[in-house]
């Protein structure tokens, strides 16, 4: 994740959304939230924009790297290898069709908690050290794109994602499509860009136990002068219990709860929301606020010379 | 699941424990959690005793199921096709090393909901009805083994499962073993059986969103005079929050939360636990009740005649 | 409480809000939560409107409703005595200066559970039946007023009440102000009519344990199909977690959680609200939705002959 | 709270527990929770052991003050008066039947938040800082008592005190009492001391708005390494939600939740529960761990030259 202001978004994470650091190197802090099994689950990166700089997903294994990568390459989308980063090692870069990138790799660092950080109980990563927000892990990135449904047959042909819920726009197009490739209901979601702006980023999500975190959350953000956009609030679509804020550098965040709801149906059908059950607004009934649909970074005026990846 | 008492534990599942009835025949009624997408997750059978007949998995695919089926045949402990069930096709029947008898299907019935019980939001199964502790879904069942070392290779090459955590005894024996087949911590998990005798039931567990509906559900069992075990409270292995209680027959029935905790590293090294690990307690500093230990179904008492399996 | 809908009411009250049932008599049907200690918390009446025909404070000694009777009567505002009800013994009537009709009285009847209905620990007053929403007390009652700052003096002189928070509009009139006779943040409290009518009812609200009650609430008003106006979300004022919904017919009724927070304080200065205040929303950023501030019972349209009280 | 390990037990009730530090003297630190309305609830003082010096309540007036101060003195048990503290005005100080000191005063120092802990919302005292535990106020204190019958009689005719529930074991003597002088179930509470020992501490008790807070302070507890001596679990008496803490020098400190119940009965009948009532343990069965019954501070050996009070 890139950001214009650095050290406060570094506040942000850390003090309020309440991450740990793994380590940094001249540009960029690691960040990971306390069961977060990796080395890191955000990068944040100095920047004179925001948005995001790529997403990265670890195979399931080496074999399924292979299996992925060539299916890749054999859809022209490809990019090619880096040596890795401080948190994994090799990895495989690509380009979904609105541009932004894309790293798959299987090699990586297991977080190794620092004397300190070992958790008394030992089969989560990290102790739980109750600062700030908390969440216990990564859980999913949404990202905007100017044509959703291209995407939604890319993910599946890329990826071997499985689209568990779309929203089908009266004039045929995909407002939103959620993607996963394991048993939670999404691991990526797109929306639909509506400024043709490509590459642009909607936002980025870690997850609490408990729906009461959320809530607490939303204290938290308050009292440490945190803009709330919305929530926390119940969607419709995946039933996540979510509360989104803005990092100081305007890069949307979310904290949110799916309760124990997963997708333990193997031939799970994708559930299709129309334009009209769209309106009806969230779960309970709260109108979407009208920035969810326009608020993206980095923002539309820096926007002019952005090319989507690294090249900061 | 076999009861002795079957109009009281009826009652206690659909009022008290809140499932759902969606079918039923002469000697058995069907019922299933909210958000359960098969017809059925729990078989309530009339029995002149307690325990469990069978537990059944749905395969990920026909393939899988052909898979899996070739590997439990070369194994020699198949036992052949039944017809299938009012909830699913044609199952594939085994016994485990202590005896449980297992069934793998792929052809399933989903439940579609009558008239009344259609969610107001149609990504879940069926609508939040509330009713007694309502829990979301079938999450995992416990067995009772008496060589539970023989269980681990075994589930291991017959289902593929991987080994989450264990309790490596002392004696080089192990306590307990938690297998999974998805993202979640475990689906099954046996404990050792102290008394020899093979093939008896822990318990099965249903899985509630929040830790707070395991709360209230515990008032709902004590204004209900249901035998509370133990709990509400947090087990240090798998760290799921957990209330235990006996149906009227005796069967043991968990309610639990396991928040947002996932096993989503595909390279998962299984967790082992010492002997004097788990004499600590649980999470909190419970210590383990003795029942915890011993109580199994169907009792010892009757056990003598007792062959598991559906001959009841 | 007035319903032209009553058995719609009712079925709303019992089986989806949760009180319960205590008595019945030809046009009223008396109803209480779980943990309500008198005989009846809310008398609902079959009417040909809607609204509100009066509300009751039990005073705290004989002697208190002496004290209170004495200083309405020279107020000038009184009606007189009666005989009472099912719930309770004899009752000194007056008007509030927008006139609504209010009831004194010491002399109660203390609810004694039937059969079925004793709770499992004898502190409380009746079991937790679990039913519907259920939450554990009547909370407070929000009332309509042309004229907000007579009412504030009135409550002071009539009830002793203290004046907890207050919204003071740029016009000098007050848009809102809270009361209590105890250590609640409010008992009562009254929001600005802009329409000219008096007599109005804004809600009725009963509290819960926790704010998962009222996230959970929320699903059963949804399956349900109860209109939910707004929530659930924290009130910046008096930080009440709220969910308000209109009942069948038409009166708002609010389910609430106030955590922890008392005002323990004897001597709490009011807090006072500007309009920019106010405007800021609620707690959390929620924009107070218009039909809060227009909603009341009975309707408008209906209101012309209105005459508040008991008359209907 | 007297401590010998005067920097630990700070830094657990600022960093684990989550109070505020409002001043310091040369023995003392002055600490309040994020939502105590005066300038301290707890006075941390170091010491060559451990217990509390003395409890003190504010007044609801000052003509409060005299008559409860002239009631004092005609039962012969006052000590006189002290010119306060840092934290509110002239004091009257006297002594429980079991030797424990008292304070009453009506001046106080409300807490002004210094610049960074001033609320979003200023309806409440200070910020929620949301570190540690995080509780929102102080709720009550228990203490030993060789005779709490004697207790019984004296808090009544002292303070006015009205009591809400008491243990009569079989042998005639009380168990334990619990006291209020609010809508609270209990601001004091009293068991019984077995050793003869006059003067001891059982616990202090701050509360939090959601049970949640409290399951979250027991993964705080456990990953600071502080002793959990028992819960989370509920009560039977007064239905608490509980938590047991040793601070590091011993002292029991509790975090609990008591949902939404209050004593709004002005004619409240005391609950009495009997001994075989009080065997069956805790509300969802827990047996009462049996250090809760001899723990107390200061502990027994040290006691020997003890005399309660500020004399440390």
């Amino acid at each position: 994740m890139f950001t214009n202001r650095f050290e406060e978004s570094l506040d942000f994470f850390v003090d309020v959304y309440g991450l740990t650091e793994s380590g940094r190197d001249a540009d960029s802090v690691y960040l990971r939230a306390f069961d977060d099994y990796e080395f890191h689950s955000l990068k944040l990166t100095r920047s004179k924009t925001t948005g995001v700089g790529h997403v990265a997903y670890r195979t399931s294994s080496k074999a399924a790297l292979d299996r992925r990568v060539a299916a890749i390459e054999a859809m022209g989308c490809g990019i090619g290898w880096t040596e890795g980063d401080m948190g994994h090692g090799p990895a495989y870069r690509f380009r979904d069709p609105d541009g932004h990138v894309f790293e798959l790799y299987w090699e990586t660092v297991v977080f190794e908690p620092p004397s300190g950080e070992a958790p008394a109980i030992k089969n989560i990563a990290q102790r739980y050290h109750g600062r700030g927000a908390c969440p216990r892990r990564l859980d999913h990135v949404n990202l905007l794109a100017v044509d959703v449904r291209a995407i939604k047959a890319f993910m599946v042909e890329a990826l071997g994602s499985r689209v568990t819920e779309e929203i089908l726009l009266d004039n045929g197009r995909l407002g939103g499509c959620w993607f996963t490739v394991n048993n939670k209901g999404y691991d990526i979601a797109y929306a639909e860009e509506h400024t043709g702006t490509p590459g642009r980023f909607h936002h980025v999500t870690y997850v609490t136990d408990q729906r009461e975190d959320v809530l607490r959350a939303a204290d938290i953000f308050l009292e440490n002068g945190i803009h709330i956009e919305t929530g926390p609030h119940k969607h419709a679509i995946q039933q996540t219990f979510f509360l989104y804020v803005y990092e100081p550098a305007g890069n949307r965040v979310e904290i949110a709860n799916a309760g124990a709801r997963l997708i333990l149906r193997p031939d799970w059908p994708t559930i299709t929301w129309t334009e009209a059950e769209r309106k009806k607004g969230q779960a309970w009934g709260l109108k979407t606020i009208e920035s969810f649909h326009t608020h993206g970074t980095p923002p539309i005026e820096n926007a002019g010379g952005h090319h989507s990846g690294d090249e900061r």
